[in-house]
């Protein structure tokens, strides 16, 4: 994925002989805390947060250029950067914001910290239904009864609490995978017990093959 | 994981006495573009945004009580909420901040979308080499070499390309979970994929046996 595909394209832009009022109005209109300073190419020269403007109104400034912060203390990806560039810079700066531009400078779009929520979010939503759906199809022929038993053994070997497989079907329908993670302690660990019911499968489809 | 957990304690309450421009100054210093508005009990009576603060600020708005929004308009989690509460109210409500509060509707911190983003992306950062370690932990006596093998078989399976075991291995050893997730098509494809390879490793080892 690219800093593009994920970047907001509703953003502001300002000019830097804006007047700091004007400004404000335009940020409070469409709600946004940052914008991007662009000349008369759209090329990034300053960024504007509301902390500037807050500091502009009290203190009489007038224009946007005696307020804003220059083009180089302005951290922006380029619209085919990974996305994961611009969500790192947002987590490490805890930034709100990040300006994302082309090839020519020009601000073509704003990644922001809520519009990554979203995204990183809709990963921890999935429910774990689904990847045992994934995974019985995977394994050609593997039951879904056979898949829940072998998960309620699996269970209760790891957590010795006595599971039946419709119990421990129905915690799974309702479970995401960012609760799953969580409750087993971490990904990977996630991520062998569901190889390890992978593995119970197969040895006791095997087992019955040599009967 | 609970809204405690996750929340930021560094914030800045106010009072619906402030007055406006003390609030905009103690908002720029600890930069916070959101404050909860608090009672003589640090109970959330109400919300400020930098957006109350310029418009207050040019139409010389004297006290905090004037500008803020109240407290039926902003949504708050509790401490023991699950921080999946508050991800989930920053993702559909594009929120930069929401307030944590206690049984006594005490304030006690706020969680932030860019503290939301360090979180989720640190799983999106785990190495995929990691997973690889965790099935082979799990699925006992398969070498490395075996597990290698197994996964460059399934990878030409998939993607038509040939690859050898020691160029996968390379491969792994630099992507992220995030990486692989976005390159497979998602978790449940990423996910079958594994379990294909542990598939084809318990399998050859069946093979080896019989013979």
């Amino acid at each position: 994925m690219k800093a593009k595909e994920l970047m907001d394209k509703d953003f502001v832009y300002l000019n830097a002989d804006d007047s700091v009022i004007d400004a404000s109005k335009a940020m409070e209109d469409v709600r946004r805390f940052t914008c991007p300073v662009v000349n008369d190419k759209k090329q990034l020269i300053g960024w504007i947060t509301a902390f500037d403007i807050t500091k502009g109104l009290r203190e009489g400034k007038e224009k946007i250029s005696e307020v804003m912060s220059s083009c180089e203390e302005v951290a922006s990806v380029h619209e085919d950067d990974p996305a994961r560039k611009a969500v790192i810079l947002t987590a490490n700066n805890k930034f709100v914001t990040v300006p994302v531009v082309n090839d020519d400078n020009q601000v073509i779009g704003m990644v922001r910290a809520c519009d990554i929520v979203e995204l990183l979010s809709n990963l921890y939503d999935i429910k774990v239904v689904k990847l045992y759906k994934a995974m019985q199809n995977q394994l050609n022929g593997v039951t879904w009864e056979e898949l829940m038993a072998a998960s309620a053994l699996v269970s209760k070997k790891t957590t010795g609490k006595k599971i039946s497989p419709e119990e421990y079907e129905a915690n799974i329908m309702d479970s995401t995978f960012g609760e799953a993670i969580w409750a087993t302690g971490g990904l990977e660990k996630f991520f062998a017990g569901l190889i390890s019911v992978g593995e119970m499968v197969i040895a006791r489809r095997v087992g019955r093959a040599k009967k």
